[in-house]
């Protein structure tokens, strides 16, 4: 694989689903939730580092300085690189202008070919080795036309996850998918699969039902990551297509991005964006038309999205600092409040502390932490979110 | 009622039921639960006041200082009060000895008829004017004789304290008793009711099961405070009778007491006696033989032994500071932390948070706290105990 990828990193969120560990100043990208020693978002640029030729993150304004304290060759000062690029977005539009804008920069710089690929920000990855071998098939799709995610194995019937259903083995070859409308000639060698063990994709699929899940799992479904891969060209032929007023606002900035009106074109349009996802923008109607491709991932990639305290495993960092006094089912994060947490005859709790604060929930209540954040909102607790 | 009272606060207790508020350098007794401005202790001494000829305080030496930083008064210092009282305990010995001493030091100061009472350190009465009146009625009764007991209306069929079995009402008159015997002349007006409102008592039975107490309070039986009041020969002869060894050896240290020897009196003497609660030493052999009386004070006297986190509208102080989503049946107590405290999806839980701690129980499990304490213990975090 020597096609290389301009990797884009769409870093929003809005804390509250992980309060009180993340915060609207610090939402969860920001934080090292696995014990790593890097927070999320540097893990996830440790892990595209490999196959990057560049980099792009988008960020809100609030998040600027923060992102740059923890990724300094994101900035202009002296450990600043030519390919790592952060893009401050005015305002959260939701992901489809965020990486639509960086996707049109990349093309501005490196041509219709170029592939990009989005990945969130706040995501882990267990195995990054077994992660870069299906971002090489993803790539190897994306150069044939299609627009690629990445779709994870799954190791349980999660309710938690939107489903891609899987269809036929990628045809092989340039341009030679049977599927109308999407895909067209890309650089693959012809004649041989540039992308092994990529599928086309019949359909993505909400977050389903227990027993839903249970039967996606058994027809072969695979969990959708959010990855999306293709060629810069192929992503802004579609939203010509499917959403022209998208294409001409982000054309505009783009190409306005380098000289002095940068400022005053992304100031006038940004706001006019439609505000939508990538997956209703892009992936699901080109999937409908049979332009979307998969490349699957292992189960063992140990892919979480930590969407919430559900993540057990993960978040309980120090399983041996609590003392538990029939306490089974239990989770305790210490956030840094370095307080001794005792559990007595208290089951399937998740316990958070950090020194302002303290969470008890379940791990099926997670969706509620939101609630309470608005609660705290309401009262005014600023100094909370 | 002009017959004055001598108190006698035995202040003892291990600090683990409710730790982390309590501890053993700080036991419930030193601590303001009720949120009044005014520890268990204080509040004691201030709701005997009114009554109290002396006080006398019984504490471990561990908490001399902490009692005399609450009560300058019990010491020896500008602040310090003849009619008060701080007596170090060389050992934890339970109530007996410990009631026993300062009952014998009574005695020695004034005399065989002085009225002694014991009332523990660490309850909490919300209506004094109430126990006072109930006071009043038993030190009517102890004038006439009997080891008397205030015995509490139950407010419910709890089955965290032990029931006192109520029997006909007091015999008037000094000497009057039916019963075989304890009863002995006083100073009460022949004829007219010394202890209005007071009844022998026919036995102490133990905390019941939830069946029992049902019956119990249906059957009229008093909640067991554990206050006895009596006079101090009284008091003496059952030990002589009952506990000779007991007799002879708080005799022994009472009389050395304010002479040269009190030190290697009591310090060779207070080793050797009996290890026992004022409940098996006295009160229940002496109700067996009709000795015992009780005055009952009404269920709004509103008091609780605070004995765990099952005295819930007492401990949560401040219901408003928490935040709650779905989260019924939730009792939250800042001991001093100031985190905001956010219950999503939980029901029936206790959560207690100190500056260096946080628990999470049940109203149920208080008794199993004292196995998370054990475990700290072992695991050798003194500066949590």
């Amino acid at each position: 694989m020597t096609t290389q990828l301009h990797a884009i990193i769409p870093a929003g969120g809005a804390g509250t689903r992980l309060w009180p560990l993340s915060r609207r100043s610090r939402p969860k990208f920001l934080l090292d939730l696995t014990g790593s020693g890097r927070s999320l978002l540097q893990a996830t640029v440790d892990r595209l580092g490999p196959r990057a030729a560049s980099i792009t993150i988008v960020a809100g304004g609030a998040h600027r300085e923060a992102v740059l304290e923890q990724l300094p060759e994101f900035g202009d000062g002296p450990e600043g690189r030519e390919d790592r690029h952060l893009v401050t977005e005015p305002s959260g539009r939701d992901s489809m202008p965020a990486i639509g804008l960086a996707t049109y920069l990349v093309r501005e710089r490196h041509g219709e070919d170029a592939v990009v690929g989005s990945f969130a920000a706040d995501h882990v990855v267990a195995r990054p080795d077994l992660f870069l071998e299906a971002l090489d098939a993803a790539v190897g799709a994306a150069t044939e036309g299609y627009v690629t995610t990445i779709g994870i194995r799954p190791t349980e019937p999660s309710t938690a996850y939107g489903y891609i259903e899987v269809g036929e083995p990628l045809p092989h070859g340039p341009g030679g998918s049977g599927a109308s409308g999407a895909p067209s000639g890309g650089s693959a060698p012809s004649g041989a699969p540039a992308s092994p063990g990529a599928h086309v994709v019949t359909s993505f699929v909400e977050k389903p039902d227990a027993a839903t899940a249970a039967r996606y799992v058994s027809d072969g479904y695979l969990w959708n990551a959010g990855m999306f891969v293709m060629r810069a060209g192929v992503l802004a032929g579609h939203l010509r297509r499917l959403r022209p007023d998208l294409d001409r606002g982000l054309s505009a900035i783009a190409q306005a991005w380098d000289g002095p009106a940068r400022d005053e074109v992304l100031d006038r349009v940004w706001p006019t964006l439609t505000r939508i996802a990538i997956d209703h923008a892009l992936a699901e109607p080109v999937a409908a038309e049979g332009g979307v491709a998969v490349a699957p991932a292992p189960a063992d990639l140990g892919w979480t999205d930590l969407g919430d305290f559900a993540a057990l495993d993960l978040l309980d960092t120090d399983p041996g600092q609590a003392v538990r006094v029939d306490a089974p089912g239990t989770v305790v994060r210490d956030g840094g409040s370095g307080q001794q947490v005792v559990l007595v005859g208290v089951e399937d709790l998740v316990v958070v502390t950090t020194p302002d604060a303290v969470l008890v929930t379940r791990p099926g209540a997670a969706q509620d932490v939101k609630r309470a954040v608005d609660a705290l909102t309401r009262a005014g607790r600023e100094d909370l979110l």
